[in-house]
């Protein structure tokens, strides 16, 4: 097997926790794709980063001083995860009624909302690493956080 | 609350799987850290990145081209965690005996093992964001990952 094919490999028994990242563009677009690799940085600032694609849709609308949200999701969301991660129903991202999309779109029924605002980013081969701020951040008490692992959710 | 303490309370919603990462510097001394911040950015190059507190012992011993391994845990080895997390067991680190420490260290009895050589090292205030192309993997064919949830394993 090649490189590629064992690291894919051994990336499938890596447990991760899924979160759609969403934006309001310039134009007022909502956007969203559904992502695994969001990891905290620092507490001082508090900052997170999460690796984009650069084929995405949303890629060219994280721009510097560009705010998101991190959504992450609970195990009652793998619809909206499915939704987000297939170019095929794109059109279909926003039609969940508990998106609230008056200013920067969040998942009202989330386990967690991280607002934040794009500091840096980096190009990386295929992906960028966006590095960003944190602004705000609500969460659920009861924790209930939907996973992937070996393909399918856990 | 501050957006500090709102921030760590969402993230411990966060279910993240846990590693050692370990290598041996250039005057033949081992090192080890738990992480949980391990992210895959991209398969062409295959390649990763793990955030790294500046004040840890590790952070100076990883340089441009230097190698060292991801050992992904399984739920049988807390312990091993525990004592790659904490600085009063530091030179316990290596007293497991499924320690392989001929080349770069490596636990021969992870969920996975993903070989890496660092190729880009980018500050970002009391962390750095070590990037690295992965060089060699290998994992266990069960799935028995380590989690960590809410301060705890889960």
């Amino acid at each position: 097997m090649s490189i590629q094919d064992n690291f894919r490999l051994a990336m499938r028994s890596y447990i991760y926790s899924v979160s759609v990242l969403s934006n309001k563009d310039n134009f007022g677009n909502c956007n969203a794709i559904t992502v695994s690799s969001v990891t905290s940085i620092s507490m001082e600032p508090p900052s997170l980063l999460v690796c984009i694609n650069k084929d995405s849709k949303i890629h060219d609308r994280l721009q510097i001083d560009s705010d998101f949200c991190i959504n992450l999701l609970t195990k009652d969301q793998e619809t909206i995860s499915n939704v987000c991660s297939s170019e095929a129903m794109h059109d279909q991202r926003f039609n969940d009624p508990r998106w609230n999309i008056e200013s920067v779109p969040y998942l009202t029924n989330a386990q967690a909302n991280i607002f934040c605002k794009v500091d840096k980013l980096i190009s990386y081969h295929t992906h960028s690493i966006v590095i960003a701020h944190v602004t705000k951040s609500t969460s659920k008490d009861k924790i209930n956080t939907l996973t992937y692992v070996d393909g399918s959710y856990a």
